[in-house]
């Protein structure tokens, strides 16, 4: 690999920073850049009707500023900000953003799509980093600086004429590579020449047009803008990240915690090469540390489904928030975790979300806790608790998840993920449908207070099918599980011992089941089981417990 | 949104700090977690076969530290080490790393599993974090740190019966949210317990095992925790960065300039949740800032063949240097910066790589520069010619650039994204296979230095078939072009204007042909279009671009 063919880019070093100090306080403006920058990176762009849905979409989220395309450059574009006027769907409260180049038949182009529209955002860029005045434009810092300026009076010009309220956007492209005090320079021409005020504010939108170092750079850099500004308080100070280097999330963290007030993205981070920053990761990152995200994200997989079938892009699974593995653990250890977290969390009542492994709680994305845990070869035996638990309802003893998780973990090597069903199945299969050798056939319990032997106050008389034949038992017990063990005990068929005893209701209401679960022991071989047992009258769940368990230690 | 229901997690706030003012110099020891952390994240985790392709990969790629897996609490991996060992699948320089919990009867088929192993990193691990001693182990600080001091005795205990060599590795799981001098506390009491010195070092391995913060904290935290060890030269200080809030490569980046040796991660991000840190990524990133990566990345395309068959996870199109897209432009203005961008590159013979939108050189990932240019809707007339020339060796003028990327427009507004082959067919149809109204059917040119007219020394006759009949015109003139235009103003069924000419050839050796540029006027209606010609003479090469031209305008 030749290195050696690579330098880094030197910028701004600050001396003194204030930014690692600084914690995020609160959401930025948000601009949505979607149907821009999102839609133009695209293998194939969406149509207008797919753009009206990413629009609505974006408008429901909570976005104030969405950039809605470069209408001067693409006939769909200008299509398609026709059809949002035209057909009123731009509310109130929402500004359109255009970009355009800052050249007099684009800026014309512009304010014709324009027509009609209340609050504009109209977003003029010149590219201004060394390579690129060198490379692509071969002008020197005054053209460069001249084609900002020109274009910002253009567009005031056109202003005057124009029935709504327009706001100036002025992105020096390829910032990151651009000398910081020229970049000031620059924006500080075009603040001038707009008339910018504390009133009368402009939009400095700052872009890492290509990732180009760790994101500590970035945030000094802004901070240097930042505090740098001859007016501050007439500057909007934007940053419009990417993610060539995979820290678009991180440059954009820091970038607020120094200094900028307004975040260009996209959902998912969609965009040119690697992406845009994702405002979704963004907003739920916030929201984590009880900020509020000042948009309405409480239902992912909405989210997710229109963006898919606009942009034609999945959504990663491992994508954070929202992929759909996040929330998902299949190792035996995690799993454990949370499942006693999420109990601890339900019990206490805690007033903040405290789950080790879950940063936040699905079910504030509209996600269901189902998925939480999921069944492989790498999964413990509290996994497999739980899914029977969170899908069937059947919470089996502490002591039966070692049994049952070792007859899970045999499937799971072989098959590798298993569905909550074939758990279900595997657990009729090993615990309700076993009738074999023992079969009840039927049975009767009598509870009396006055019976002869205190403490022995039921009776039992129950009939087995074994090997073919019927046969019926009696015996006093105390209790139906006790009475019935020492009426097969009299049977002289089997000789055992009850270790253990849990039963509980499945579902709610009248139709309600109970499910038993009895641990039994033989005492010929000391192996010891346990059976489960199913049905509405909580006596004959634990009789078919017994026999559950009987059938497995004798089979 | 109920955000009121999250707070952040309050952590170490350091008074001064280092690292933002470090750059990151060196490549770290690097660890792949890939065939633990990784797999036991997967869906469907690696057969053994799987995992043998896997780490064959990873020993390719130059890993020297590779976690195989958890083989005390799994028989598959278990199985898997023994066939590395028995086989001989482990290079002399590459040690194998094993995790286990710090239990006695899994410490002992940890050591089982190991037989035979040369270089061995027994890492063991604990949960430390407060939520975690809370909820899930209702311990107290004293008892969590003796499971570990405990655990690292027994690995000393057994290392002494141990044929090969033992590193310790100990880490603080759920670091991010254990309090630091807590960690430092049980990481110190683990030192001693080893023995570690100065040159019988233990790796402490740091992870956020759940991304709790912005990057920046985490780097406070591996500050504090370096600057702090009673002895830092008997530690290899290791992080293990998760993805929970998007920004795991800047959280070890960041970690890294804080102090950190050594990074856990996997290939592509792949693990728990959101996965692990990508260490390709992080790799890439000290590459393109010329730092040598120590490892072997030349071949994207293979580690990405290979890791999707064994992890059956896609790497998502926009995934940080791997990703289909993140090469490639799609609208016109980066198309045009990168082909001006690669035609200086190219032309100057820079040292060091700069191109505008190409944080690298895709060549040097293995990947093509065909991809670098796609064209849909939102490309321009620079994309089109890019794609022209770089798959089809056709360089047509600037001037001509407009009249065909407006051919090309119109079939994008319409289809989406089109290949270099439609545009290529295109092209033929347009300019290479008009043959109507006038189809040249011979010609006769004479260059002679004698010629009675001075400039006009070359003498044409030609023979066109026009609406059926064939038609034979001469002239002189000053070159082939300029005497077939008069030839066919003679013939009084055209009048013209040549306004620009050019060729160039396409291919290499004696096979290669020739393609010529010429640029018609109508004299009538001033009417002007490109047409091209491609022969293997060159002479007949430019005629036919003038009867492209020409039928262009008169179809």
């Amino acid at each position: 690999m030749n290195y050696k063919k690579y330098k880094k880019f030197q910028t701004i070093k600050l001396k003194e920073r204030t930014w690692p100090d600084k914690e995020i306080q609160k959401a930025p403006i948000w601009c949505s850049v979607d149907l821009r920058d999102g839609n133009q990176a695209l293998i194939n762009p969406m149509n207008v009707d797919e753009k009206i849905k990413m629009f609505n979409l974006l408008v429901e989220l909570g976005f104030k500023e969405i950039e809605v395309g470069f209408p001067s450059a693409s006939q769909i574009e200008f299509e398609f900000l026709r059809t949002l006027v035209d057909n009123n769907l731009i509310p109130e409260d929402v500004k359109v953003q255009v970009l355009t180049q800052a050249r007099p038949h684009l800026i014309e182009r512009t304010f014709e799509a324009l027509e009609g529209v209340k609050e504009a955002v109209v977003h003029i860029y010149n590219s201004t980093s060394i390579l690129q005045r060198d490379v692509v434009f071969n002008m020197s810092k005054d053209e460069i600086k001249a084609i900002a300026v020109d274009g910002t009076k253009l567009v005031k010009e056109y202003t005057k004429n124009f029935n709504g309220k327009v706001y100036l956007e002025y992105s020096p492209e390829s910032f990151t590579g651009t000398e910081v005090d020229y970049a000031l320079e620059i924006c500080e021409a075009v603040l001038d020449a707009w008339g910018a005020t504390g009133e009368e504010k402009v939009i400095i939108n700052l872009p890492s047009t290509v990732e180009m170092d760790t994101p500590n750079v970035f945030a000094d850099q802004i901070e240097w803008m930042s505090s740098n500004f001859s007016n501050r308080d007439r500057v909007i100070l934007s940053v419009h990240p990417h993610n060539d280097r995979g820290t678009g999330v991180a440059t954009a963290e820091l970038s607020l915690m120094a200094g900028a007030d307004r975040v260009e993205g996209t959902l998912f981070g969609n965009g040119e090469r690697t992406g845009n920053v994702d405002i979704i990761n963004l907003a739920y990152n916030m929201f984590s540390h009880g900020i509020d995200p000042e948009l309405k994200l409480d239902n992912i997989n909405k989210i997710i489904d229109v963006y898919e079938k606009c942009c034609k892009i999945p959504v990663h699974i491992r994508h954070p928030y929202a992929g759909e593995l996040v929330f998902t653990a299949f190792s035996g250890s995690h799993q454990d975790a949370i499942n006693k977290g999420m109990k601890k969390y339900m019990e206490r009542g805690n007033k903040y979300w405290e789950v080790p492994y879950l940063p936040i709680d699905p079910s504030d994305l509209g996600r269901e806790y189902e998925a939480l845990v999921r069944i492989n070869s790498q999964s413990g035996k509290g996994g497999v608790a739980f899914v029977l638990e969170s899908h069937y309802g059947y919470k089996m003893p502490k002591k039966m998840h070692k049994e049952f998780g070792a007859v899970i973990q045999k499937v799971t090597e072989k098959c590798g993920e298993i569905s909550p069903k074939v758990i279900m199945d595997k657990f009729s299969e090993e615990y309700l449908a076993i009738e074999e050798p023992f079969k009840l056939v039927k049975f009767k319990v009598e509870d009396n207070d006055n019976i002869e032997t205190e403490g022995n106050n039921t009776k039992i008389n129950i009939t087995v099918s074994y090997k073919g034949e019927d046969k019926t038992f009696k015996a006093n017990g105390n209790g139906p599980i006790d009475s019935l063990k020492k009426a097969l005990t009299n049977s002289k068929l089997v000789e055992t011992t009850i270790l253990d005893y849990a039963e509980h209701s499945l579902g709610e209401g009248s139709e309600a089941k109970a499910a038993a679960y009895v641990e039994v022991k033989r005492t010929d071989n000391g192996n010891a089981t346990f059976g489960v047992g199913v049905d509405s009258n909580i006596t004959v769940a634990s009789i078919k417990a017994v026999f559950s368990a009987i059938n497995r230690l004798y089979k």
